[in-house]
């Protein structure tokens, strides 16, 4: 399998992603957000580029049960019902609902991959699952057909990694995200990456035993840090502890949330 | 100093340089050539972007002073007097003498930057010089002004380094001399780096006895391996043993060659 890195959302524009599975990162926060939002029960979510789209998509909907979150220079929107942080995507305000979703860097990546056979989103917090679902859709011995393991299986289908980067510019802690999601699916299959994927998991395979320290000197983490959301990074930088994968259909995110065991992924 | 970096030459287009210092590393092989082509007494090199450019150029000059020469696929163009090796370009072949040039990755580069105030060229080989060039530019407490140091003195002008890439794709290469350069930057004074270039310092650091094997994993040196480009590599990969320190006039290259302890720059 051959795993290539884009490093920023807005260079995953115009790259053709047709016959490929496209991961999008957004560590702080935007692919935290909507890994949490799913696992705690959300229906679905829809990333929109604007806030002019959230609020449009809004008036058409029912509003009983869709919720409008997102930021803009790391903030709540007015009047908007969540902000981006991961903390405020509860069980009890997410559970069943429809969540819009705007943000700086992370819908972006969304919206500008839209042309991949397949668009998979990834943080530290679902890591592991991420690579399991990926790894499991590839060829092995004793599962020659889709049929016969009731996958939508694409084979070897070739990986592009788009970290989302924090205005235009690639952001470390997106970058450490990919290395690790490199070193897991290395270590189940024979991975061939471009550059930057060699870089990223040389990088994350010296750092794993302290991601925090790792990204001491990250543009974004130090901007959130001095807004105050420590909690929502030291949640974010969490690995390995939700299994939601979420997957985009058509337009809408909605996650396929079972256990790593489960047969019907 | 701030220094930021850019991971290809098309991630160059679009970017507002202006007020800037732009440093263009495309290590195998174009700014390694330069480097080496001006180090021997070549009067300028011309970055062309086309072999029609190159041909339309080489028309309206002296040809008894003129040589063409750069790559497509790695190997010299049909008519042309000199390829991409920077063995070639030795001071019987080069000295006194225009070379026309045109590259896949780094005469576009060269020629996506040219927005900057000022652009440098830097390869392994002229590393520390690079580095000295610019340090000594900023202002000290012993030398307050431009005129007092006889300096085209600009401050503490942000400084952007241009890794080309390999056809569009970042290249571990170019990033490493990246990194070195950074910190060699950092040794003389504050520099603050955004998030790909404090990656690079650090995989710099922990590879630089050895730069060869840092790069083993590298798509653009195993492609040159493959070509038989062995001793050019080799050649590429020799730290700081040049002064040459090329710099873009008007759409002209020509290199202010002075030892490190010149006072002439």
């Amino acid at each position: 399998m051959s795993i290539s890195v884009i490093s920023t959302a807005q260079q995953a524009q115009g790259i053709d992603f047709s016959g490929k599975t496209a991961i999008v990162i957004d560590v702080l926060r935007a692919t935290s957000v909507i890994t949490t939002a799913l696992e705690n029960g959300a229906q679905e979510v829809v990333p929109v580029k604007t806030i002019e789209e959230a609020k449009s998509l809004f008036a058409t909907c029912d509003t009983s049960t869709t919720l409008r979150g997102g930021e803009r220079n790391a903030l709540k929107i007015e009047g908007f019902d969540l902000g981006n942080s991961p903390l405020e995507y509860t069980q009890e305000r997410v559970g069943g609902k429809t969540v819009i979703l705007t943000t700086t860097n992370g819908t972006n990546a969304i919206n500008n991959v839209k042309g991949a056979d397949e668009v998979v989103l990834a943080c530290f917090r679902n890591a592991a699952a991420v690579a399991d679902y990926i790894i499991r859709r590839l060829p092995r011995c004793d599962s020659p057909t889709d049929d016969a393991v009731g996958l939508s299986y694409h084979g070897s289908r070739d990986v592009v990694i788009v970290c989302a980067g924090t205005e235009g510019r690639f952001s470390l802690d997106d970058g450490l995200c990919a290395g690790m999601l490199i070193e897991l699916m290395k270590q189940e299959a024979e991975v061939e990456t471009d550059d930057l994927g060699l870089l990223l998991s040389r990088f994350y395979n010296e750092s794993k035993n302290n991601l925090l320290n790792a990204l001491s000197g990250c543009y974004h983490l130090k901007r959130l840090f001095a807004l105050g959301f420590y909690d929502d990074i030291k949640f974010c930088l969490q690995t390995n502890c939700v299994t939601a994968v979420p997957l985009l259909e058509s337009r809408t995110l909605h996650s396929r949330i079972v256990s790593l065991q489960g047969s019907d992924r």
